[in-house]
């Protein structure tokens, strides 16, 4: 086949699968994920049951899916936030936007088995691995504290701010990013 | 029956669920939680496995129990810590206790369901309550910081001491309630 061919195939499959993860999300926050059947989102995706099996082979896989593609999406979303500070804020900018990710999208109910998947222990490293070296690069310019290794200030940044999901309002979360930031001062 | 009589009955009833939940534990510290059976537990403890399915119906509700048990005894622990503790270090004492406690006892596998019981929400709330009722107490001396309430300090102190279980020493634990109360201070 020719090679435009077989792209828009391929554009094709990658549409029904984003479809498909959007539609299973969908269902998963209106009835929960145990109530959630394969036919419920060829249903909702608007294709036929015989054809989502041939991208997914059941719920979970399908949800899997949806978790990696969000995790990944959040891991893009806090890369651009540094990119796009100015060097002197970026520590700030990108703790910032991890708590306000945390407090908008809480854990769900099923992450249970997905947050022991592969894709989160290593999107965890990479997010561990991304506020190391802000604090490294922070610290060089002489405001952060000494006394603590950069390693074990990112492994309290990443925990601390996620008592994002446990406020109730994002000017607490604002307030939580302050306390956090000045446990990493001098 | 004469009450003597009962009370020995009682005695007896107790030791052997608490002997049931230790050799539960152990069983699921070595082969891990989906691996123990009824029979293994009952031959670990000691007792006919009839006799054992006369105390407890399955495997789940002996780890249920036998975690209920721990979170008790951690949170037993603490308050006393809490009630030994010079007024001054009270604070710096109940959070030190906690980090470590978090650092020996990480959660363990099968925390998963475990983790939305309903003890463990009580006990969250509990311990959440001790923390903020401790932060009120150290305010009112005026070293801490006032521009935050002291139910938001007190989710971003369990947060933050939460990391103490990712950490590989106890020389990190105490520089980690060291960092985490200093976001505490003015």
């Amino acid at each position: 086949m020719p090679k435009l061919w077989n792209d828009t195939i391929e554009a094709h499959r990658n549409a029904v699968r984003a479809a498909t993860l959007d539609a299973a999300a969908d269902l998963v926050a209106e009835h929960g994920p145990a109530a959630v059947t394969m036919s419920q989102i060829a249903k909702a995706t608007g294709i036929g049951r015989a054809t989502l099996y041939k991208y997914f082979p059941d719920v979970d896989t399908i949800l899997t899916a949806w978790h990696e593609r969000q995790v990944r999406s959040h891991l893009d979303e806090l890369t651009q936030v540094r990119d796009r500070a100015d060097p002197s804020e970026r520590l700030d900018a990108v703790l910032t936007a991890y708590a306000v990710l945390s407090y908008q999208h809480p854990r769900f109910e099923l992450a249970d088995s997905l947050h022991r998947a592969a894709h989160v222990s290593q999107a965890r490293q990479h997010l561990h691995t991304l506020i190391r070296e802000l604090l490294v690069e922070a610290g060089s310019t002489g405001d952060l504290r000494t006394d603590v290794p950069a390693t074990e200030l990112a492994t309290y940044c990443l925990h601390a701010l996620g008592a994002a999901n446990a406020l109730p309002s994002k000017a607490a979360v604002h307030r939580l990013v302050a306390v956090t930031l000045s446990g990493l001062r001098r």
